[in-house]
């Protein structure tokens, strides 16, 4: 069942311009950060377009809403979805693909008059991206009941108002529960946000798991001195100690290679000036993996370096976490089905992981989940100049129709 | 003649107190911008002591005020000074010690009925900081006829009007020609502004010369990419690439040795965002040494370096020369002579080149000239901090007392 099927990737491409055009920033690209009006009036296109299809929807007290379609038989629908707000700056394919393509597979089954045993439900989670309230996976953090409802409702935004308010006064707040229906399987189409399946010429990822991602603030406190008059050997450089860091991060990913990536992304030098060593830098560095005991090699190496740079220059440091979690697995016969469903359509498939997080790394907890990856091109992300052509959204759509088919048969 | 004398220490560091209270700052320090209306009121006080003791003054095109102090002969003077004016949250010391000990040098003469065979002159110059106008040395350039008067008259300050509108406004556009006419020597007591003589136990530096000063911005172009899904290997960090180029330089100058001293003082980073990799570093490196050939081989080597780690991280490099001074030795014999003398007067005494700017450096261009140091505690300077102890400035008021005598007998 289903494996002569294939989605209408105009029909897809269609519905993406379309909610790409609410919010749309004059220079290109879309603002929709969550709880907005640009987001309620995305939200209401979406659950329309929901109720076109047949769709069941509910939405929940976080604002989470789901679209549910009728299977042969009752019991956990399998899920697809995403997420629909976006970035301060974002582009139109970063989430909005996954909840639109969803879309697209019940269209295309309902063209085709399949009915699946399972139901099949797709779902938009609130407040993915985190910009506008932290954390980011709001939604699908209280969905699977890690982070309390009262909380996330209590959060105060950038702005100044709570998750509780704005839902309220978007009329998102929804009558359902959160979390009480079970899930057979949750499967996210994604684009990559990164650019490896474009450089190396794959079109989908089978994505393994999403990194475990650890980030550190040290703040490096040393003396302010005359870059003339003071000699080397009684300086107090802050600002020597944190490019000290920096460099050894870099060492730090190469030493331990596979997936380790090292970033530091954020210095800031005080005073910062031409001719005056500088006494403060604050500095972050973004450590990933997909393995956590080796993220837990890369934090020791990295703060038993900072200690010693510091030490060694008589400048104080302090360390702060700014964030930490844990690498998640998803689903290996999940993986391996979209690798298989991928090389079986016809495209260069390859195994990678996320190192964004995503909805399903949240699912993953409470349901068999896993990922499908369409190249971004440049790796471009969380910038209005985001792209994913065409014919790459219509292939990840076919490799989630087949999959959602398998699953739902 | 005059070995027996000694200058008065508390009238001097009185006189310090005095002018430390124009321009004085509400937690301390003083601001002194140069041809402000602060400046002006410090300028009448120091004028007016200098009339006081009975000094001819007379004052240039450019604003610098010299008083000569009749000797039994006429000729070119032997001169002393420094300047008045102050960075925005300056001290009390710097600058103005060296044209205050003139005058107390020109009081203990008074008082002990000397009169030397060359006229004596104590000078202060106009704009040595350069806060408010650029360049700094301003006035001691146009004295050795080094920078066009028109061209320094035409100066526009940081706040709108011009050196020439200031002057005039505040009365200190003088009637003299500038630079015309000839000093015999030049001899310019200073604080050190940096931490050798008090670290090494030193009450007086003979300064061998004036460091010359390269300063380099760089400008590194790279990529924005997302810190978890973009491989270490398809990154072009220009943040990397500064922190590079920062730890090299302290290598460099730990190799050089020597004098040879760098800073990367400013650093600034874009977006600057922990999980975004910078697409733009600017960063400055200040390098100075006493040897213009070693200073070369110091830029020749960064330069090599810093093309070398934006080539291999696939990052745009420009470079922009933000200053470039040659190196000043000051003369041989005076130099000797302020050793001599500090040893004979009791007190430690150590060679040392000067790492900041100073008019002396330029008064070098055209007569023997030299330097007097006296401990900055703690090395700070351009600060309201900025502190010597009276009895420090007293031993470095003996040495100048002495060198003039020495040098106008």
């Amino acid at each position: 069942m289903g494996d002569d099927l294939r989605v209408n990737g105009d029909r897809l491409s269609a519905r993406i311009a379309r909610l790409g055009q609410v919010g749309a920033l004059p220079g290109g690209g879309v603002a929709r950060l969550a709880l907005t009006d640009a987001d309620k009036a995305g939200r209401d296109l979406v659950v329309g377009w929901m109720r076109e299809l047949g769709l069941s929807v509910t939405v929940d007290a976080i604002g989470n809403a789901v679209g549910v379609r009728r299977g042969r038989e009752d019991g956990p629908p399998v899920m697809t979805g995403s997420h629909i707000d976006t970035v301060r700056t974002g582009g139109r394919y970063d989430g909005n693909l996954g909840v639109l393509a969803g879309l697209e597979v019940m269209a295309t089954l309902d063209d085709a008059g399949v009915v699946t045993r399972r139901p099949l439900a797709v779902a938009f989670f609130t407040n993915e991206e985190g910009s506008r309230f932290q954390p980011d996976m709001m939604g699908s953090l209280v969905y699977v009941g890690q982070l309390p409802l009262d909380r996330a409702l209590a959060t105060v935004g950038i702005d100044g108002p709570t998750v509780g308010d704005e839902l309220a006064r978007i009329g998102y707040a929804g009558p359902a529960a959160v979390g009480t229906g079970r899930v057979h399987a949750y499967v996210e189409l994604h684009v990559e946000q990164g650019p490896v399946l474009e450089a190396e010429g794959f079109t989908i990822g089978a994505v393994e798991g999403v990194q475990g991602i650890s980030w550190t603030e040290f703040t490096l406190t040393g003396q302010s001195n005359h870059a003339g008059t003071t000699p080397m050997q009684l300086r107090h450089d802050a600002g020597l100690v944190a490019a000290e860091i920096a460099t050894f991060a870099r060492r730090l990913a190469k030493d331990l290679g596979g997936h380790q990536v090292a970033t530091v992304g954020a210095l800031t030098l005080s005073p910062n000036l031409v001719n005056v060593v500088a006494n403060r830098a604050v500095m972050t560095v973004d450590l990933r993996n997909t393995e956590e005991g080796l993220l837990q090699e890369a934090e020791r190496r990295l703060f038993a370096f900072a200690d010693e740079a510091a030490a060694s220059e008589g400048v104080g440091l302090a360390r702060r976490p700014l964030a930490r979690f844990q690498p998640v697995a998803f689903a290996p016969e999940l993986v391996a089905r979209v690798e298989a469903i991928a090389r079986a359509l016809g495209h260069r498939v390859r195994r990678l992981p996320s190192g964004a997080g995503h909805d399903a790394q949240i699912l993953a907890s409470v349901c068999p989940s896993c990922m499908i990856f369409v190249p971004s091109v440049r790796g471009v992300s969380h910038n209005v100049e985001e792209f994913t052509s065409p014919a790459d959204i219509e292939a990840g759509g076919n490799v989630l129709l087949r999959l959602l088919c398998e699953l739902a048969r």
